[in-house]
């Protein structure tokens, strides 16, 4: 079977890797956390001693990481993913990142002779340890085929949606339509709030027409039960928020209202709130508007 | 069966008005455009001489009008509803107006004997015509459920939400997530067709996740097909969204979103849209992006 090297064993690539170690597949990994790469060593995973040292002894590495910067750091910086792959092999990146940088990304890695695919996922920790994530992949059609029996061992809906970069494109869409739609749910359910209404009726009354989303549903139902804890944490909503406005200013376009929702993304992280579930943006108007998004019965 | 005087036949009025003559009721009814009054006239119903008239001969009288402004001539002017309006008679106010206006004019119904429910409805034109609306209620309990049939011929979903202008606040919510999740969908579509991904993938990978919503699902395929007629016109939300601005604005708290998205719905009436449907609100981006949401197989 096909050894895979995985880098980055963080609260997403932790499961991911046991995952792939489940469906019978050799792994080595790497992690600058040791403790993170002795559990799934522990799991039969084999350690790497750099990037590159896992580059260098895999058909497929997947990076799986927090941020633009770090992929960079950890592909084309010293003792990197590039020293080490070879031609022939394949890179996926799992990494919710800029999708310029991606495709930058692609070329280099094509000049070396390696396909890549730019894989980013939703379904947060939940979907990564249950292996239910979806996978929107970026890059040539025929090398997705190749790698789908690796994505069924990480996730159930595997979408193909353009060449390279494509992927992360779709993702940064998602997340514009996560955020801004948590923040209309927030503004409803303050203001009727505000106003001496009951924000459970409301949500209840607009889940049955044109207002339905499963943010009002899901996100909606966890503001009224005041349930902050996360879930998928503010802070990288914020960053996928800022991906999404830098690829906007390099594409030269303009996203005003997800400008303004990564506004308040930040001053939730300037007033110590980013490590709560990002559906606790609700308590930025809350301070504003002094009331609290609480059902009527518990007031 | 309790006679029903109807005031607005417009685009909503009209249909309305016609359901509840088919469903038995005895009806008088006036606009201020005669051949609309002919039209519900030859339908069955009685045509009244003024509103103060139509109140006069009416157990229960109903307004469905365009705005606050209207609602307020046509009830407190000369010749008014509450000239006529008997004590012990019913007040149904159906138009979407200002939850706090809705909320003095209950108290100065009451002041004569007369029980107020404000019922703003969702489902636009073919929700009237089909008597599928969706019906927000605020006022006594009691007073909704004695009106109950009445509304049954009307529309579908019957929510009584709480005390007087609460139904207008429901409204007024669910315009904000619906407005909001529309620009939600445009910032999204627009930044994929900008990155040269195909928006209708986009749409379909988005929409097997937390980015579901029925927008980006209705609204969301109307914008590939450029489906701009109406449908529910533009500058019908603008009105929507400057009701819960000043709403708020009067309860003392912020919408920075809804404000933002308002301005794009001015701007939209300035540049000659407003006549469109909402979902129309996505050309203002694409304009300033010079790209069109299109499907990558049409372009």
């Amino acid at each position: 079977m096909t050894t895979i090297g995985f880098i980055g064993l963080g609260i997403m690539g932790s499961p991911m890797a046991k995952n792939l170690l489940k469906a019978g597949y050799p792994l080595v990994v790497y992690d600058r956390n040791p403790p993170k790469v002795q559990d799934v060593v522990s799991a039969g995973a084999q350690p790497g001693l750099s990037s590159r040292d896992v580059a260098a002894r895999s058909q497929v590495v997947i990076t799986m990481l927090t941020d633009t910067p770090n992929v960079e750091a950890v592909v084309l910086g010293p003792n990197g993913v590039m020293e080490g792959i070879r031609p022939g092999a394949t890179y996926i990146d799992m990494s919710s990142i800029s999708p310029v940088f991606t495709r930058r990304l692609a070329q280099q890695m094509a000049n070396k002779g390696v396909d890549m695919l730019d894989a980013p996922v939703s379904g947060g920790h939940t979907g990564a340890v249950n292996a239910t994530l979806s996978i929107m992949v970026g890059g040539k059609q025929e090398v997705l085929d190749r790698c789908l029996p690796i994505f069924q061992a990480l996730g159930k809906t595997i979408v193909w949606i353009g060449e390279s970069g494509a992927g992360q494109v779709a993702k940064a869409c998602n997340q514009i339509v996560v955020g801004l739609t948590i923040e209309a749910v927030s503004e409803a359910l303050v203001l009727a709030a505000k106003a001496g209404v009951d924000p459970a009726r409301v949500r209840e009354a607009l889940l049955g027409g044109f207002a339905q989303s499963r943010i009002l549903d899901v996100h909606g139902g966890r503001m009224l039960r005041r349930e902050f804890a996360p879930g998928f944490r503010l802070r990288l909503h914020e960053k996928d928020l800022h991906i999404a406005l830098s690829t906007a200013r390099e594409l030269g376009m303009a996203l005003p209202v997800t400008a303004l929702v990564h506004e308040m993304m930040n001053a939730m992280q300037a007033t110590g709130r980013g490590e709560l579930d990002h559906c606790a943006l609700v308590t930025l108007l809350e301070d504003l508007a002094q009331v609290e998004v609480k059902p009527a019965a518990q007031r």
